[in-house]
């Protein structure tokens, strides 16, 4: 992530790297990636479709990635690197041509202020000002970014890295290899209050909120507590920023949910389910694993597994994209409609 | 909210407690409250509703809440405590068997940063990390969690609780037994530009904020201050996870807004208003009191009081209801339509 | 912002400041700004337009500032200034009788953990328990409120505000004038995930994110870094709460978007463009200059320059109010389409 990238780069060994063939000079040297339209020449970019075959054009890097069909696209650049795959090939040299985040140090920052109860594993790294409460556990390897307030018993797993500014309430359990962005609030009191004697009187949250491993979770989003029972997060699901899970939800694992997807209390999420953004769900329904629901839907029955719902109130894809052309037919069908209704008085 | 219940509770005594009585072992010991699915023979479960009664058939729980009408339900416990409303008995025995949030100190930690010209009530809490202006007044009781930002002016009445990471912009005044979550900002200057000259000008923003007695808000939400006169939360009213209210705004009393709310500028919002997830308010209109408005509506016009609305644009909920059957019916009607149509060459 | 007004104005002094001319008692003397309704014989208030003309009759103002057609307007105050933009006239006035924010002081606040390879100029202002990490620039002027966290490598120009709580990830450039609410986070990664060998394995983000000259950033909002090229905002343009944009998205010069906006990764908006509260923008997709979308609407496909879309998926806003029209009229026309269908055996 850091500005610099440390060294250059022979499309040679760019080539052999990614199992490639040069096309050109492979002495030719890069010690960048970026997009045919940014690239400098002393960048390496990649042409991963006839669809931008025109940007390529003009662009002005020292080397190209492309896939065996487009090797002979026309384009100033003639350095290539030919390779199957060439998105993939790209994904793989960014950690050759760029630090990625990393621990700063090893140990507890002075300026951080810790429970003396807490166990805070060596080979861990508490940065700057960060608040570590009583009984907290803090595992081999996590790295907890500055500004985090870790409550009371609160466990982070291994590996796992809190960016910044994370607030994990009490009893907040974080599996391994997590990865949680700048502001994510994760435990905090669920919308649950009861009307009684001219009031809203809070229902008291006494669950968790587990975090299963190699879950990731976007900036300024937000996962309550359950009421009772815990509200999880299953493995390996991503979550994008700006997100809203309820008090006793329970998402399984491998899902993917957009920005500014809100889950109300108590629904149920199966494995790899996807949301778009901005979907919302009611509260106790079920969605079924694998169901995909499509940018901006209201999902208020639950969805059978596997299905693709969209709309509001959400239905089958399909049935939701004949009610939209229906509604786009509808002004001009209605004008033809009224003339036939006007000459018909029974009607 | 600590994980490990105090001590262990016969089910005579809960019985006691509650003013139940007990069919089954009155000695057996619970240390805990667990859902149906979840409770081991530790825990005190309930059955809410014949609904769930399935549930209880395999339940391990080592007591069960019930009603009368199902104090007899099949069931693997057996140890039961019958009382008439099991889930409002089930929320009066929380605080008996968790501990509930409270301040972890009085004073402040060595590690705020308080102003010299602040006025802190000496029984009230300031936690690590805080920063606390100029003129700031926190009154007896209140709990300023770690990390939280009161700026010059601010007010915070008694035994209210910002829990973490909130910030006060200066002048804001907040109630007494105010809850503020995790990453709330309140008193951030309105969304108001006037363009000239070639560029958004911005529109100073000299109103306040003014948070009434008994209001909570959830996780990182956001209450931007007037322009001249003061955004107002009236009391009682409740505001769940990243839900944004616009300057001017003015809300009444014991309303609910659900997450992912947002209302622009200058709306005017009666009491026991229920805006549910992600609807969305235009600026200078007028919810009346005790209007409900559904999920994801868009409010363009004012809503009488009393009145439940949805859609978009958001009209009577039985006129949206019947739009979105009628659409459902369209595409079918069209093909019938279109048949007949082309039949008659004058329509 | 401060709560107290710094001194008393005369109305002649007033009409003076405006280029207006006083009707009435010039020598009366008044101390802050507030609406018609609230304003006490201490206040200026304004009457901008005669929709608000019944408010003015009652207000308990000491002066009222009016247009030329409004002078004689009937109401309580009887002393006015008469100008022919009333709210302009209102706004100029503000920084005369409110502190606009400023810069508590100049340096470093002791509490501040600051690299030592951080370039923070002489003339910039850290506040409390920032962090300021290696290699990062704060320009002149610049102004970091309390608890904000600058990752290696940031810029942060000229003149520029971080209120409170802010987030910049590593390598981050803010230009000169920008003003960021509290809990703004920039520079997060991007949600970039390829599914292999049973895992959503995360695609890394060495792209940046540069803000440009004049840009505001409401509270709570995210910005994701790029994944290769940079996530870039346009100079003058204005954002407000809870906004989300993806990662590599460009944003032009000029644009307003309203709270709750999210923006998929990759989009291109261009110059002047208007997006209204909880709009939604798909990914890859280019939205024209000058471009308007309507409230909560979901933009799936480009968007001509200069044009006023809505509705989900979004067209023409001429289009979608049509068909709003349309399915208002629906249930009633089904009904006598279904009569007229049920006598014509063949439709």
């Amino acid at each position: 992530m850091s500005a610099a990238p440390p060294t250059a780069f022979r499309l040679a060994d760019v080539a052999r790297a990614v199992g490639g063939t040069v096309v050109g000079d492979g002495e030719a040297l890069v010690s960048g990636i970026a997009s045919l339209d940014r690239a400098t020449l002393a960048d390496l970019t990649f042409l991963a479709s006839s669809k931008y075959s025109a940007l390529l054009l003009d662009s002005k890097a020292g080397g190209v990635l492309v896939s065996p069909e487009l090797a002979d696209s026309p384009g100033r650049c003639r350095n290539r690197v030919v390779v199957q795959k060439p998105h993939e090939a790209m994904l793989a040299l960014l950690p050759r041509f760029y630090r990625m985040p990393s621990r700063p140090f090893v140990g507890v920052h002075p300026s951080a202020v810790v429970d003396p109860t807490a166990r805070v594993d060596a080979e861990s790294c508490i940065e700057a000002l960060c608040v570590v409460g009583a009984g907290a556990v803090v595992a081999k390897g996590a790295w907890i970014g500055p500004h985090c307030v870790l409550g009371a018993g609160v466990t982070v797993g291994a590996d796992s890295w809190l960016v910044s500014q994370v607030t994990l309430y009490p009893g907040t359990e974080v599996g391994a290899r997590v990865v949680l962005h700048a502001g994510v609030r994760i435990g905090s009191d669920g919308f649950g209050f009861v009307y009684t004697e001219g009031a809203h009187r809070k229902v008291p949250h006494v669950g968790r909120c587990l975090i299963g491993d190699d879950v990731e979770i976007g900036a300024n989003s937000t996962i309550d507590r359950g009421s009772i029972d815990a509200t999880e997060i299953g493995a390996g699901t991503k979550i994008d920023n700006l997100v809203h899970i309820g008090h006793n939800v329970r998402v399984g694992q491998l899902c993917l949910f957009a920005a500014g997807v809100a889950i109300a209390g108590s629904a149920r999420i199966g494995d790899g389910v996807m949301l778009a953004g901005q979907v919302g769900v009611a509260g106790h329904i079920t969605i079924g694993s694998r169901a995909i629901i499509t940018a901006q839907s209201g999902v208020l029955k639950s969805v059978p597994a596997g299905e693709t719902w969209g709309g509001f109130p959400s239905r089958a894809h399909r049935a939701t994209l004949q009610g939209y052309a229906a509604v786009n037919k509808l002004p001009d069908l209605i004008k033809r409609l009224e003339r036939l209704l006007s000459r018909d008085p029974t009607a």
